[in-house]
């Protein structure tokens, strides 16, 4: 049979993908998905949405639809980027099967093999997936409890002009970041979008936890697209604040570029499922939407002050963690322990967590792991970081 | 802000496009689309078993899936290709959102930019959208009334090794094919498979419409699949058997090659709606949906005869056409006739169709269109052929 294209040294099973596929056992206490905990969702409710949907609206919603999304669902982001600070036309907005594929579409469109992509050190796992299947090469700026350091990020990318290398965009996720759990103050975001578009680097900022903060009472630090709309992509979700699994989600950009990913996007699959759209509208269009959210937000809070208590009861000054500003995260490190294959002996314990490893690009060893409160029982959580502990022991 | 990459330059809006935009009016007859007709399907039944799909099992079918699929669809596929006479197990089954993301996942994984693939000519338009966009070149072969002709794929195999160019892939649609409507007999099939397995080429097996014949009597020509399982990757969809909307399909390929396809496609999309796959399952497994498929065949069946009536009726002996075995489309030559713009010529007269030219790679003028028969009544059929009619005078 005819060999794989070179790219395809990239899609290679992962050890971390193996290791999960063997701790599926229930008494396993998972703290690496990041899953939405979906269970104040009302049910019943759902089922009646979509069951209207498909009984006044059937022949619609089941043929094919347009490859710019439902009116509804652009109408809807319009809505959501305005509670962020960002004012924004349909013409904007990109709707897509996740934003994952919004990660995906402006590699594609942004990226030739070798570039160099500017992430945080640690990132998102998902995202050097993406990158790596388009060849590229990604360079970490460490971020601390503030997030990314802008004078580090100009350093870096001076480094690389320097290089002669060719640097499309920085890839950010500021808000309740994945893994750390940490959000970019607006003092930083200010100076981060200007050095990046002064250097004429593209920000791609990824905003799936954007309205999950922890402290209502403090205003939300702005997008970075509200602060740049001419050289940010914002990548939104509807997969923490509704339903990963009918897989919604968009990107805003410029209308140029927006019109030019519709194309790319159309040439994967034709639009997005017109159902998971539609299903998303009507629920976070319904009165229910954000009594159950706020409800849901109030759970993860619980949950992240469960984990940093099981931290310091466990851990004490053996470890050091980040104080989540909101979102399904926290960041443990174990400073001058040589953690090696913690995966393995978590899952001895009876704890499956994501090494830190995993959230770089370059292979570095790392001496934290991540762990995700979202999904997991205060009581659980408990008993995961025991385990946890036990296997750094 | 930062320049595209190379590949871009593939995502630019078609004129073909533009036109079809400006092509809603309801008083134009759209022969264009390949839409499915969806009058028939019980818009009650269906919402029902969404609706009991979202009470029973919500928290399941709304949380993140498996990159892997559901188990259910596997198990459907498994069915599906079965009556195929494709005997395979559910690791060969790679569920994705519509069959479009297949393609896109095959030609990401064995295609290099300036790899060629070979491809009927004419073929279907979405697919070159997908092999721009990866810089891969199409060779086409011309087919006549019984598809591609084995010895002229060999021919072109081999002035392709001797030009020295790598040939990953022959994307075909054998049955019912788009655009033409024309299906490869077994024995060409045979030898077709033997062909490329025998020169190391791949066989990308394009199959939407194959269950969508009109002799019922004739015993279906085997899928190519069936014929060399190691050597053809097997591309099916839900779009035309039930839904494009909902956006299921799923690719069949060894066991090896389909794990590598599995790790490709969650770095696009993590898995594709869990909603969409369920309800597919649940309409495709429900004792209506052979009936209500048989009585669209029915009405498949009736508008392509009423295409080929008015044809006749309009046309005479100044155009050809094919005869469809199944499926949506005919492919109306006019010989000896500059078409020129006739997209917009016909819009002018109030009918919308697919320029030949668009079905093939290679901006090569086509005296040809694509007329799709699938969604529009025999009335309005008739309406529209005269107006092309008209348009081509």
């Amino acid at each position: 049979m005819t060999g794989f294209a070179d790219r395809a040294s990239e899609f290679r099973p992962s050890p971390v993908r193996t290791v999960f596929e063997t701790a599926l056992d229930p008494a396993v206490v998972s703290l690496a998905g990041g899953n939405p905990d979906l269970s104040l969702l009302p049910g019943g409710s759902i089922a009646d949405l979509a069951s209207s949907l498909l009984a006044d609206r059937g022949p619609e919603i089941l043929q094919y639809g347009s490859g710019a999304g439902t009116e509804s669902l652009r109408a809807l982001v319009v809505e959501l980027m305005a509670r962020r600070g960002s004012a924004i036309t349909q013409a904007e907005v990109q709707p897509l099967a996740g934003s994952q594929a919004g990660l995906d579409l402006v590699t594609k469109l942004y990226c030739n093999p070798r570039d160099v992509v500017l992430a945080e050190g640690p990132t998102y796992v998902g995202a050097l997936g993406v990158f790596g299947s388009y060849e590229v090469e990604v360079r970490h700026v460490d971020i601390d409890r503030e997030g990314l350091d802008p004078d580090e990020v100009a350093r870096a990318l001076d480094q690389l002009a320097a290089e002669g290398r060719r640097v499309p965009f920085l890839y950010t996720v500021p808000t309740h970041q994945n893994p750390t759990g940490v959000t970019l103050p607006a003092e930083r975001r200010r100076a981060l979008v200007e050095v990046c578009a002064s250097r004429g680097v593209l920000v791609v900022e990824d905003d799936p936890y954007g309205m999950l903060g922890f402290d209502r009472s403090a205003a939300a630090a702005p997008t970075l697209h509200s602060l740049d709309p001419e050289n940010v992509i914002h990548l939104g979700s509807a997969s923490k604040i509704f339903s990963p699994g009918l897989r919604v989600g968009w990107a805003v950009a410029p209308a140029q570029v927006r019109a030019r990913m519709q194309i790319a996007a159309e040439a994967v699959l034709i639009h997005p499922s017109v159902l998971s759209q539609e299903l998303t509208v009507a629920w976070l269009g319904s009165p229910q939407w954000p009594v159950v959210l706020d409800e849901t937000i109030a759970l993860y809070r619980e949950r992240a002050e469960a984990a940093t208590a099981a931290l310091a009861a466990h851990l004490g000054d053996r470890a050091e963690w980040t104080e989540p500003s909101g979102g399904f995260f926290t960041w443990v490190r174990f400073p001058g322990t040589e953690l090696g294959d913690i995966l393995r002996r978590g899952i001895a314990e009876g704890v499956v967590i994501v090494p830190g490893a995993a959230c770089y690009a370059d292979g570095r060893s790392s001496d934290a792991v991540r762990v995700a409160y979202s999904g997991v029982s205060p009581e659980r959580i408990d008993e995961g970081i025991r385990r946890l502990t036990a296997a750094v022991r």
